[in-house]
């Protein structure tokens, strides 16, 4: 049994965390930890766990947190790489849900979440937790950063198109003309009491937002660059994400131009290929419409792929946001560090309707 | 591992019942029928099964039905009542999530579902299948009748005030005066292509419906009266049902006037022991406000008490209208009916946000 | 011409009171205020008015809303009373659209509001600003006390059978069993940043609230008490306010016991003949449905009668809480006192879908 | 005053020119056709109109609607076209908000909508009824083809760097590779009891749809094209649409690469300056968000630029896809035809919340 500790459960990635491991035959929740609600009955800060979690918030403690096995960090940026280091270094394994481990890159880092790093070492020694594509390096790190939400997609979205091209002289698409056109349900900027998150101000609405620039944009653009291994060759993707009225659920619809090789590629079959064997990432048939109620409270992520016309592929992917855009994922990757089946306790299926 | 056939999947209490039999650790789904949808892959309908239900939609065949343990039948009202007996001589257990099995009063059936019942006989000896009330008898039927999602608020919301009272001379409330104001989300009118569901004619709306008259005031009624012992006691019941711009939940606000006995009673203590010992049944503490996103997925029932003056009582009693108020309790009453752990298979915890 | 103020544009009374008077004919938008936002554009706020609107907050300067002919107070409770003498003694009419000018019982001002009155004296001047019940005092009022949105709702559905009943020697309905189920949607709850409004918390859920108590409970009884005559007559009544996941729209659910002289009474003519010359209430045919979004951005109000037993009302009242339930309310008093068509400027109708 | 006959008023578009004529000072409804709703009171159909209008469905009668100055077709596709021609020889002005008069190239038609044209004489003489770009046509049209709300978007947001680039040799945008991501509330779908449009499949729900094509693609071409003056150069633009679940609101994100002369031009500037004469298209400053919910109910049109990379411009458009985007650019037309002030009876300001 893994003794897991939740730092900052009062936001929905921490609920969504609770949630699941709840359901996780190999993990218990030791200990959740809240500033502001030390003392305070979980459930009564999240009224559906009356009669299934009698635990109570604590104050962040650390000497506490390092009996645990693993720690995750449902807190804002910035707390992670506090407190990272010291429950490496007494054997607990570390996954932060914000942005501290993500970028690798420190003056992206610096320049998006105006603040240092606090520990650039550990940072380096981390492993970027996008579960179906870093796996082996997930497997023996200390410390997992937790992909965020819109970039799981975009990289989901890609990968077979990049890592492919690795095998051939030619590249299957353009990389100066990809779009990512993204749409995120409410829940995606968490739980928090500002104006722009009231009901009657969402409510009713549809908007593009965080077009001057997006935090996931550089971590989009690191990431790709990881996986095709080329540097500096996705500057011009152009990343604009939108606010949809509902409250989870994130769809992407990628656009990207094929060359010469993508033309006679048969793409279909490739990303077929490349998912065969993951449990969580689902390409449907070729003319489907991936809707994010189908994975409503569950870990799948879908693809569809379009071909509109000769040159331009359309790819639409779509996962629940606070699933596998986060808590689900960090379970995943909980599995993968502890060697366990990766898909243990992530049996939730879709609540539908 | 009991071999469970489903009658009908192809509406909102069929994919619910899916949902949590495939999370159900001693059932295991061995056929779905559907009429219109025959051959059909489950997962074509209802995208959230993708990857995790391989079943297609067969047509309806009782001698298929008969190698099951249990059929559930999640149909149209009139259609369990013509197959049951069938069913029950094969020593198939019988869960019918319509109407065929609720009223044993056969002139309100006829009168308010507009057909004659099939098989009266077996009528009177199956099971209302209300499980925290009738637990004994669902034990040992072989048809059970799965309560209306209302009635099931109502009674629960209820029965401690009517169970009481049948150890003293006095009552605790007034039969006279109660009003039941119910609200549900729009989940709990079923999966229909008519005018009045469409998303732009609820979205932003709020009305009360049926004020005319509702299938479920005669359920309430009989039910009451089943629990009371006093017949003909609550004809003066009134019952406004409304509709919430929401998929799921369902809320009664119920409204009793004390008599001198109900105002000297300890009432929250009454509620707390009566339902001590149901695992499913939370009564919240004086002042709490239930929520109906609290039971989201979930079986559980939560019910608050309030008196805003002497002499009356509210009762506030939400649920999930397709788990507690339909397939969960379905559920709930096939693990009495085998001889189970009542919980079995519904851990699902509420989906918050 | 008639000059308008506006004190305290930045909530939804505020752009609602803008979105009508720029529609009114007779009426001068003049000046806005606002303590937090002055120097700031009113359209950079509200970006609906982008295009029709050019006017900016300004500071609230008592000698400035002097030379306005009206002004309102879209504020928090206990801003009006603080400047209504210094307006109505330069000849300044003031609508109020808070609570400082509702409530006669001073007493039941100071409990409810926790704040003592400013000017009791003005207080007694003023006039309740229902329009339809209370036209000839707020015709030469200098001050109107705008009612509350609940409350409009519980007076027009009842006042019927209130006023009626003093014809004769004995009333049409029991006192004692008067329950108001009452539900409004979010922007009842007006414009604030504050964790119970946002979008995640509100979507697809239902709740109680208030239950404790109401502030629109007391001005409930008190105007229920002036319609009658009945001093004292209606402690006993029972309101429960309800929380509907939709933007604008307010249904009560009214349950009142018949007496004899009740049961035998036409109450479907009698209510068609009360309102027969009121162009906002609108009397439906027995049996009708009224749904909030048959009043959205309208300011009619529609009731429907059922009486599903002998002995019981139920009366169903439907209204757009922002528009009859407040600004339009307020404009439509505004006509009155200025002697104007009373429905002038209020011929928007319900946005429909 | 211009009598108005409305063919097809039961759906979305219908009751949308209803509000918008009843609000319009020199219009009167005459008469309203319906084949299956004949005799039935408008208000009975849309409860927002009682009180307002008085009127009942009548059958289509040609004789009848001959009567009329002006005849709106509300209709399915296919309508229009079998009456134009009757009409018109009336000396009866024709404005069609189906698809019959948008296309000039038959094959098209054909092709997209499975019908032969019925009248392609009069289809050659009709009018594109995109206002702000058309106008000098549409004065003098006997006939207007309403243009598709997406198509609209797509124009407008375009339109000044289509049009200038003809000033000069050199064009500012590529025309290969124009993307347009659009997104549309679900009343964009009418008003039709289908399963795919029920309240429970669409909310908290989001997907892209017809990407295998949408009948709006060929018209987005071909008005390209006029504008432009550059026939058979936007055959590879991608055209995405989405569906939102909101009632009303359309927004598309188009993506555009600029050319060197693009990059070096001022085009905050040179959208403000073609936009400048124009009432209801709203250039928003530099770094704006439209939002859907600025003209819910509104006739205006807002555009904001984004340019995240040097040659990546993005364009943000947001309508009311019933409003700009169907029936109150309908009426626009109308206001053009007649010789009235453009902007008349459509001063309608957003409602918001």
């Amino acid at each position: 049994m893994i003794n897991v500790g939740i730092v900052g459960g009062t936001g929905y990635t921490g609920i969504e965390l609770i949630r699941l491991l709840l359901q996780h035959p190999q993990a218990r929740i030791k200990m959740l930890t809240s500033r502001t609600e030390a003392g305070v009955k979980v459930a009564e800060m999240f009224p559906s766990l009356r009669g299934v979690l009698d635990l109570a918030f604590s104050p962040l403690d650390i000497a506490e947190l390092k009996t645990c096995d693993v720690v995750f960090f449902a807190t804002p940026h910035g707390v992670a790489m506090k407190h990272a280091q010291d429950l490496v270094d007494a054997g607990v394994k570390v996954i932060d849900l914000a942005a501290d481990f993500r970028l690798q890159d420190l003056a992206q880092f610096e320049k998006w979440y105006g603040m240092q790093h606090d520990c650039p070492e550990l940072l380096k020694q981390s492993a970027y937790g996008l579960s179906e594509l870093n796996r082996e390096k997930i497997k023996t790190a200390s410390v997992v950063g937790n992909p965020g939400c819109y970039p799981t997609t975009v990289q989901l979205g890609l990968a077979p198109l990049l890592k492919t091209e690795l095998k051939s002289e030619q590249s299957l698409i353009s990389f100066e003309n990809i779009i990512v056109d993204a749409k995120s349900g409410v829940s995606g900027a968490g739980r928090k009491a500002s104006m722009g998150m009231i009901y009657t101000e969402n409510t009713d609405n549809f908007k593009a937002y965080g077009v001057a620039g997006h935090r996931h944009h550089p971590e989009i653009v690191e990431a790709l660059e990881n996986i095709s291994g080329q540097k500096g060759a996705f500057e011009s993707l152009t990343f604009v994400p939108h606010l949809v009225p509902m409250i989870r659920g994130m769809l992407s619809t990628i656009y990207v131009n094929l060359t010469d090789a993508g033309q006679q590629a048969d793409l279909q079959t490739l990303f077929e290929q490349f998912y065969q064997d993951e449990a969580f990432v689902d390409v449907m048939p070729a003319g489907s419409q991936p809707e994010t109620r189908s994975v409503r409270g569950a870990n799948y992520l879908r693809i569809a792929l379009y071909q509109p016309s000769p040159k331009r592929l359309v790819i639409v992917v779509a996962q629940d946001n606070l699933v596998k855009g986060a808590s689900g994922q960090a379970i995943q990757n909980m599995n993968i560090m502890f060697g366990l089946e990766e898909g243990l306790g992530l049996q939730s299926i879709g609540l539908l309707p």
